[in-house]
């Protein structure tokens, strides 16, 4: 790929690497300050470590492409205020697995798990549970103090973070509300279709890809028009970014998610993909989706039965005709965006639509 | 009181107003953009506006008063920046009533109940536990975002929260550490005084009292002898603080307090003043103490035996004697900071230290 940030290449590995580093690096020069106050620090610090560590850096790289579209020179600094949207995911991520009870992320155990199996470890008083849930709420609580760190002290000019900073604080707000609606929503146990979609737009489309473009625009001073170019990509594509999320979820390879196979139908979450097979699909086959989703106990069997009903009503090719929409518009509102970064978007678009984890 | 940040009293009650009000116009100032979101959200919002309501904001009274200490006059700002406190506050006790498992907080449910009795009152899926703490997750992740965004947004000049942001992100970086610490000692069954002091330190002392002089005092750009006494007030006070607050956790009368007598006994909470009570008592009320904390069931015939175990041993005594030395070490740091601000200082130091709740 051509596209670049002054000399170097726009590409997700290439800002990938840039921003693992600098996360990296953030958390290494912390790290001996809070060690100095108890050597017991360390098992919080390696969790949060690793919960900063790996993942996509879809945040991350764009607010590099935003910064790049707008006119921004490639340089450090823009590595490290991209950095600080890892560690707002991480905080997403690790508080998530709590409210969910998820064992697993990427292959691994969440944190809440790490805490617990340390507390298992030890002979410790009360509950492993209990100290892991604790342990996890901190850890969440630290990236989430690390994220608004990372930007203001990334070495940006003061005026640049200034403009950045307002949408950095919607995208963190937003990014709440919509974890909410969406507790809401699986609780309600979902349904109504423009329901899931307002929670989609702002757990989702917004804080991946509409708010992190928009803080790499502004922090390099973007135009207006620019800026509406950078919303009607964000809205869209991550629209579609979701629903593709929602299909791996329960049609993913767990080689490739590093998550059990529909997971997502064991855990009962309430999807568009899910209110759609639930409108479209026969009498029959709705109870037997009522009847299953949410039970721990799904066997490779049933599961394979959902995953047909959700495949055979329809609902998945009209899941699908709209991530191909979504992914559609998004590539044209490229079309106001200057290459290289427009390029860097187009590929961004695919990659995030065709995923397989 | 005769002192004064410019023309406005520095007395607790007065400072206390303000930032009521400045919390208040806060919250009231992002509502209705969330709630055009979704009404769903006016739950959210009432829970995370109780839980920055009352209190005795202390943080943000030092804030005012290490502005004040350090020149800077009465202004809506320093207020504001000081509400930023009581923001990261609020997320402190959200979070800690989650970790704890405590009900209730002021004398009104916790966070997590009231979303609890949320989830109850509808038919919905689920268990009403796990949306309670879901909920309260991110009312208190919506609370340490709006902190730093309350501290940014309060319209002192750049230069000011450029010196003052650093002290802030130690200041909650130090809370996580210190909370985790905690966590960890009460699952070990304390017992070590250093670590229990290290723990106090850290998640009181320094972030109750020492960091929020400091932010006061640099956001007024405060010299580095002041900064020093500023220092040595504030983490001997706090720890005074801190250990007020564990006398008052045994032997503080509900009414004041709202929270039921006893409340640590039943939670088993090692503080210092358990440390010291083992240390001391005889082998037979050690034994006894060690039975009988941590559980739930304690009534109050055993919950008075305990507390006289407490005070015959000399722990009391002890415990009374470092709050009255940490207080003195206090006042006399306040020979270093100018009229009147070390006037508020002297009052606010009997006030923590003496304080029915």
């Amino acid at each position: 790929m051509s596209s670049s940030i002054g000399t170097a290449p726009l590409s997700l590995p290439a800002i990938r690497a840039r921003v693992d580093a600098e996360v990296a690096a953030f958390v290494a020069q912390r790290r001996p300050t809070l060690e100095a106050i108890s050597p017991d620090l360390a098992d919080l610090l390696d969790i949060v470590s690793d919960g900063v560590s790996g993942g996509k850096r879809l945040r991350a790289a764009f607010v590099c492409v935003g910064w790049a579209g707008a006119g921004g020179q490639e340089c450090d600094e823009v590595y490290r205020a991209a950095a600080a949207m890892e560690f707002l995911q991480a905080c997403a991520l690790i508080h998530d697995d709590i409210m969910d009870g998820s064992d697993s992320r990427r292959g691994l155990p969440s944190a809440h798990r790490r805490f617990g199996d340390i507390h298992r470890g030890q002979t410790w008083h009360g509950s492993a549970e209990q100290f892991g849930a604790g342990g996890a709420i901190l850890a969440g609580d630290l990236c989430l103090s690390w994220a608004d760190e990372a930007l203001l002290t990334c070495g940006l000019e003061a005026q640049s973070l200034a403009r950045a900073k307002p949408a950095f604080d919607s995208m963190r707000a937003e990014l709440m509300a919509g974890q909410y609606l969406d507790l809401v929503e699986q609780a309600r146990g979902g349904g109504d279709v423009q329901r899931a979609r307002t929670v989609v737009s702002y757990k989702s489309a917004r804080y991946t890809i509409a708010r992190p473009l928009e803080i790499g625009g502004l922090l390099a001073a973007a135009d207006s028009a620019l800026l509406s170019a950078y919303q009607r990509y964000g809205l869209r594509l991550g629209e579609a970014f979701q629903l593709r999320d929602d299909v791996l979820g329960v049609f993913g390879d767990s080689a490739q998610t590093g998550k059990p196979v529909g997971d997502d139908l064991r855990e009962g979450k309430q999807t568009l993909l899910i209110a759609a097979t639930m409108q479209l699909a026969g009498p029959e086959d709705a109870d037997l989706m009522r009847e299953n989703l949410g039970r721990n106990d799904l066997d490779a069997s049933r599961i394979e039965r959902m995953q047909q009903v959700i495949s055979e009503s329809g609902a998945l090719a009209q899941i699908e005709a709209l991530i191909a929409s979504g992914r559609d518009e998004a590539l044209e509102a490229c079309a106001s965006v200057p290459e290289p970064a427009a390029g860097a978007l187009r590929e961004l678009a695919v990659a995030a639509t065709s995923r397989r984890a």
